[in-house]
């Protein structure tokens, strides 16, 4: 199975990077289109560089080893990871990987329709086998999909109002939000796109932008039938290996400060932190805050739809995956450190 | 009726000129403890300032007119308005009001049992009549009164679940808050200081806490037995002097630059501003967020809870306060900024 | 004398509001290309607008009432301002104000050629007179040259290092720097921007971008033939009208607290504040530091600019500025706060 | 040789991870005085843990493994690190060192007259041979040594001014500086600093702080007698293993990235990088900017002055700590992001 990561930027390097050490996978390379600081780091870690057939010389020309263009890289994948900037997908799709009959995964900045499915691992892996065209959903998406899939497989779930405090911009964008300024957005696509992935729920989402860059930090008020226990939402998320439930972590900053300690690679966590002290009930709702590694935690999601599309099967590459990046670990540390 | 002013910083230096312009009341002064940067803006604005009576050699040596000691400040005062920094209200009253006979207002950040009542002009300006020691709740707290009061007169309200993103710190403050964070409190005690207000409300709070300086952007799910159609809300807060209706704001950013462009006095814009794009419903519950300019929303209830200790109708208080501030023109001119 | 301003944005609204209050001129109107906030803010302060022919009906379908096209705006005036954003200057000269043989000032964002001079109030007035196309420079060039100019006056320079920590984006910006971080740019441009005003002057300049929104905080390293004493520089800027001389400031924020306490509209202080406690000499150099309001300090520049074309005396037009704007009384507040 | 390390905060942290992989001395453990977070990240991380005796049960109540008490720790080490927080060093000293005739190292956050050296590697090594009390200089301070040291070596420097842009606060403190505003402080105590390493030095220094967290950006004007070529001052620092010398970063968040990128350690970078695209020649005076890492740059100088202490070679002190904690690695493949 040769797989190539067409990007490589924030979600791209990680992804490649992931396949790269991959058991059952081969990277073939990932593409770059201007010879910037992200293409010398293709080259230090050892990734095998495409790039624009007529773009080689410039790249050369500055000291960057590449090994063929973008055509190449495409023509030696079985399937393509589109990790392009948001909106370029679909020009992607329609330019070169339907003509080329090339499968494709797709990132969450892409609308729903570019893709057959929308995916996230935990809510609907099986689904994702033999489709061409797979879309993983966004790094909120994905968060909530993998609180809200447990808790419905387990409880009947009548209504969530989801709250988003956004980070501005990842820590590397030159822009990306108001400086000193809170922004709004009613109605936000993320409830719509949880739908995409778990049909069924009702939920409505508002979202707000702060000026600050480590994670997404959300909130959902979740009217049940019955509403589970503090005890029994610990116990189910227990066995979520991508779900670290952290019990004293007061602010963001504690949380990357951890990661960084344990010594997790670029304090990427991948798993969705519960922040357990924000748990609480009023009668048939709970409310609870999550923590959401907005560089990283797509990155096991795009492994998986891999997998998925060749027709693994899923605890088996959850399992791999899991391993892979070390998610264990970092749960079980973090849950440790926060205890 | 002679008030004087303990505490000359955010709140004190703001209620100490609202009083000084007052029709109905006379200001003795205000009081500052140290020879600082705002003890030389009273001189400049005219406020007679009152300092220990140990001190005034050290405030005249730096070149700052004194009018007396703080004990004359108090002796020379009907009624005093502590201003004091959180936490010293009570050795304050203990100290200084309880020895002298002297009644006293407090501000939000005391505890409640500080005062015989929790003030809110809107909700409860009545019941302030002849009471020694009234508190004047904080900023959310009497954003989230003059919301809910109007609401809970005319529906039936079962639940509210609020949701605050707080500034990290005043514009002036020399710290505040993690840079580049976000913080949480659970179970914050908003919920509990709106009940010291509206007690029959069943409400829960949860607080973030986010580096920015401009205004609190809160939120609001309110369960209602029957919910209020958008134009029954925009109907019954039309009749609000304090609660501006904003259609198109999309940034807290936004409306600072309105004021200051309005010409609004140190963008102070007392009123709560309900941000009406945010306003959506689900099923029997309303969602709705609103910007709760921090330094200056309770200025017009301190002024009022004055006028209510000694007797003054609700309507004529309320009416010459906002006449005072400018808060009938603010709404106005906000509201047709943002049509 | 019939002035109209092209573009109603952060500079613009602030001239075309010092225009309509000055004596000797008359403001035709302003110009708006989109039907947004800033359109109904000018309807709100009574500012004439003039909007592309082809827009009217859907500014007027948006209730904001429209006084004729852009086209009659400059029609009736004798000079245009071009409060464009940067870069839109030229198109407009070449596109709109060179057909019509229409003079016009433009903003610091363009490029010096864009006009026979670039314009300084307190450098070089009088070069103005009859000039058809006048830049006025842009913020940090004129707090340069209003603090480099009288020391030019009195002192042998023989060379500064300019040294900016510049504000991310304006309050209202929706963009502007990347979050939590420090962006430099080597010889930047502002040391030639001086020179364009001060042509003989050896100067160099290094500037950092820093997420905040309040102020630029400037500074300068001179190496003089013979240093001044601190007591002489003190001297030399007491005189001069926009000048502002802070003793014991170590914020910014603390000047924005100050600006808006004293009632200053917007916060907008136009003059530059020398920060006196960062004033050192080492040598033949002195070190000295200033804060530079960007959204207003070139406000009494561009009515200046106006007055020199038209031939009026220098002295009487800067007298006629800053009372219109206050800054005598600014200047005065700011340095009796912060004695 | 055994070493124990007296706080287990930002720095502390770091020192003991590094020491318990040196091959040359043993780490005794870290002692901690609550009970948080940092102290189950040192059970996470293997570091022994040593607290007050009165606490030893209050730790193990809360499932925090302890091996001993913070006097067992001393009287088992040779040499004391001290990393507590600031100005807690001297009573350290007096109160527990002195007493028990304990060498120690202290942080540049203590007074200089704490110890009887203060310590850069580059600088001065060899002198803190067989000295009982040793102070390893502060970030900024290091950071000009290593950069002003070898300068000095080969040209005559006349006088350095010193420009710092400092970050508000480290990624995990809870406050630290104001929002959204530049606080300065002029003669800052950073210039004499220097000269307590390097004392022949004329040097003069301004700090200013901005909110941000990831690093210094810091800038010298070096007036020389000759300045050197741009190519000279490169060569000169290709041969110092703690100079990192990047050609096109221009924001303080992509080196942080790149740090991330490569695989770092928490970003931990070490060395300085001097920001090649900021160095310029005026005259005979040469200005550079660098980037400090604020949390990290003094570990390595740390464990080099405890092997200075106990008459360890420099040239295989520093060789075996660059080694230990990856510099040449680091500098070698950020070079190479940035060439």
């Amino acid at each position: 199975m040769n797989i190539c990561v067409n990007g490589y930027g924030t979600i791209g390097k990680r992804v490649a990077e992931a396949l790269s050490a991959h058991p059952k996978l081969r990277l073939v390379g990932a593409s770059k289109y201007t010879p910037d600081q992200d293409a010398r780091l293709a080259n230090i870690k050892g990734i095998r560089l495409f790039v624009p057939s007529e773009s080689i010389k410039n790249f050369e020309s500055k000291g960057i080893a590449v090994s063929g263009s973008v055509d190449d890289m495409i023509a030696q994948a079985d399937l393509v990871i589109d990790a392009s900037s948001d909106g370029k997908g679909l020009a992607n799709k329609n330019g070169v990987y339907l003509p080329r009959s090339k499968p494709a995964l797709f990132q969450g900045g892409e609308s729903e329709d570019i893709a057959e499915m929308s995916f996230n691992a935990r809510s609907n892996f099986d689904a994702a086998k033999g489709k061409r065209y797979v879309r993983v959903v966004s790094c909120n998406t994905t968060a909530y999909c993998r609180l809200l899939k447990p808790l419905a497989e387990h409880y009947t779930i009548k209504h969530v109002d989801a709250f988003l405090i956004r980070r501005g911009a990842d820590p590397n964008d030159a822009k990306g939000s108001a400086l000193n300024a809170v922004e709004w957005k009613a109605k936000s696509h993320h409830a719509h796109d949880v739908q995409t992935v778990i049909p069924a729920i009702s939920i409505a989402s508002t979202a707000f932008k702060v000026p600050h860059t480590i994670a997404h930090i959300n909130s959902m008020s979740i009217q049940f039938d019955e509403v589970p226990s503090k005890d029994a939402i610990a116990e189910l998320f227990s066995k979520e290996s991508r779900v670290a439930m952290l019990n004293s972590a007061t602010t963001s900053a504690q949380i990357m400060e951890a990661a960084r300690d344990i010594g997790v690679k670029r304090y990427d966590t991948y798993a969705v932190s519960l922040l357990m002290n924000t748990l609480q009930v009023n009668g048939n709702s709970a409310f609870m805050s999550f923590f959401v590694p907005q560089e990283s935690i797509v990155v096991p999601e795009n492994v998986d739809a891999v997998c998925a599309h060749f027709g693994m099967g899923k605890q088996e590459s959850m399992k791999i995956t899991d391993d892979l990046l070390g998610i264990g670990r970092i749960k079980k540390e973090l849950e440790a450190v926060f205890a």
